[in-house]
């Protein structure tokens, strides 16, 4: 192994996803810890640093050849001192998360929101293509986002930046959203949200014959684009719906952001073709014809290795 | 005089503002050209350099005491290289300003878009507080935009970021705008919009009594909002549509990229409370709980002088 590696940790509330990568972004190794939930996942820190450090010995390898340790975790937090106001998922309140990791394993931390770090990764190694001009989107049973703005993440003023899913797409008569307001983009475009839509238009439009009909109370979104596929009017109207209205809101931001390229990711994003291809199309009319033509659509690559690679870049860029 | 200065210049169609500023952005003289518009402003960094110059020697300066000339323009252009692809209002295509103006004036040139350096110079040294997450919206004849992120102000991949004026508000049946396309945000709020919204209102509703009747055909943005204030039925009407979707549009965007600050400019913003009011609850009831909380709405203080305190934050952090 190189004599110099980045440490990555992509903390979750169900596993802990590390890595150990070059420079250069390449994963040399990677492995997977379950989340330590105990007492508010107070032995994190302890659980990740022993791990870490006992993989680094078995590659030869001694913390004075880590440049430093990127971390990636959910919830609401201070990134300029690693420390977690809230992390419900994990039982974290007010924890000083960079201080504690740095401690344990004795390297320097940096700390960043887990969709910014998946962002941040397919940017620099996945279909973002090292652009300085990024914009990402997660699908999946919510809808996250992270922006990359010349060559750097944007956290704003208090670190909340990337709020995509919360972005008000039906302003009328919207679905109320995890956030208790109405109408998100994530009411519309998550997993969530497209069974939604087809579990609703199968009640409210009995007459039209759908495949989905026989799978009424366990649809998936996989299962929706499926048979959009197959010419199913009525899981075409769903696609034609959430496409449109992923594209017209895309469109918003590219129009005042004019970013290289639009990175789609999650489960959602599995669907390819069937989901990018129309949503170029409502890109493409609701943007400004010279931010359409200088913006790429494309489906994330990196899966879940995305947020050890950005924990890597953090690593790289900042410490 | 203080013995370094910044040297600035903010070319528009009708006029060249030019000032010197101290390192800390304080005025220290500034004075006005009308622009030569003559061969398609060929002759324009002559002129700059002539006038520029000649203040300099009457100031008991000479170039060394310059540490840079900053420079805004309109038109589409490649801010790194200084190059003006357009400049309608100008007569410049393909014109190298930086270049030109580098040979004229013998100082180091740096230029960006009017618009950019207006958000710049409000976020320095006006309403925007030197904050290093700012939105800036002009309301005038259009609607302008200029977008500040980690204290730098974002170009995007081809330097067209910050067309906040073209983001679609009104989806279906929306007015047709100068961009060719419609229902873009600059159809509703700018001066232009909002007198056409009330034209309109006055002619598709003959039976609402309103004082703006007398006006028709001579209707002024500011008539409308001092007729709102008067309680005008229509004109509060047209104030309520106008403000409820820039109060929603300016949401979305905070969402996303959670600004400390949002400052308006332009004509319009001189309707001050009667304003900023109705378009802070709007924002309020669009944006997530959190990010409203940490972000202001607050009006443009530098007016015709942004364009020139830009010029220099220009000089001051990138020359």
């Amino acid at each position: 192994m190189e004599s110099t590696v980045l440490a990555a940790a992509d903390i979750g509330g169900t596993s802990i996803k590390l890595g150990l990568l070059s420079g250069t972004g390449d994963i040399l190794d990677k492995w997977e810890l379950p989340t330590d939930l105990a007492n508010n996942g107070e032995a994190i820190p302890e659980q990740l640093a022993h791990s870490l450090l006992d993989r680094l010995k078995r590659n030869g390898l001694g913390k004075e050849n880590v440049r430093g340790l990127g971390v990636g975790c959910p919830g609401f937090m201070d990134m300029d001192h690693g420390f977690v106001h809230q992390a419900v998922n994990i039982g974290w309140r007010d924890f000083p998360l960079k201080e504690r990791l740095e401690k344990a394993t004795g390297l320097s931390v940096i700390v960043d929101n887990d969709a910014n770090v998946a962002a941040l990764g397919e940017m620099w190694k996945g279909a973002g293509n090292d652009e300085s001009d990024c914009l990402c989107i997660t699908l999946g049973t919510g809808v996250g986002g992270g922006v990359i703005i010349n060559n750097d993440i944007v956290h704003g003023t208090s670190g909340l930046a990337g709020e995509i899913g919360h972005v008000t797409v039906i302003r009328v008569g919207g679905a109320r959203c995890n956030c208790g307001r109405q109408g998100c983009l994530e009411t519309v475009c998550s997993a969530t949200g497209i069974v939604r839509l087809a579990e609703e238009a199968l009640e409210t439009s009995p007459s039209i014959t759908s495949s989905l009909r026989t799978l009424q109370g366990t649809l998936t979104a996989k299962a929706i684009f499926d048979a959009a596929k197959e010419d199913d009017a009525l899981a075409k109207q769903v696609v034609d719906f959430v496409t449109a209205e992923l594209g017209h809101v895309l469109a918003q931001f590219a129009n005042v952001l004019n970013p290289k390229v639009i990175v789609i990711g999650g489960g959602v994003s599995k669907a390819g073709d069937a989901l990018l291809r129309p949503v170029r199309q409502a890109f493409t009319n609701a943007a400004l014809p010279l931010i359409a033509e200088s913006c790429r659509i494309e489906e994330a690559l990196l899966g879940n290795d995305a947020g050890i690679v950005g924990c890597a870049w953090l690593v790289n860029e900042k410490v």
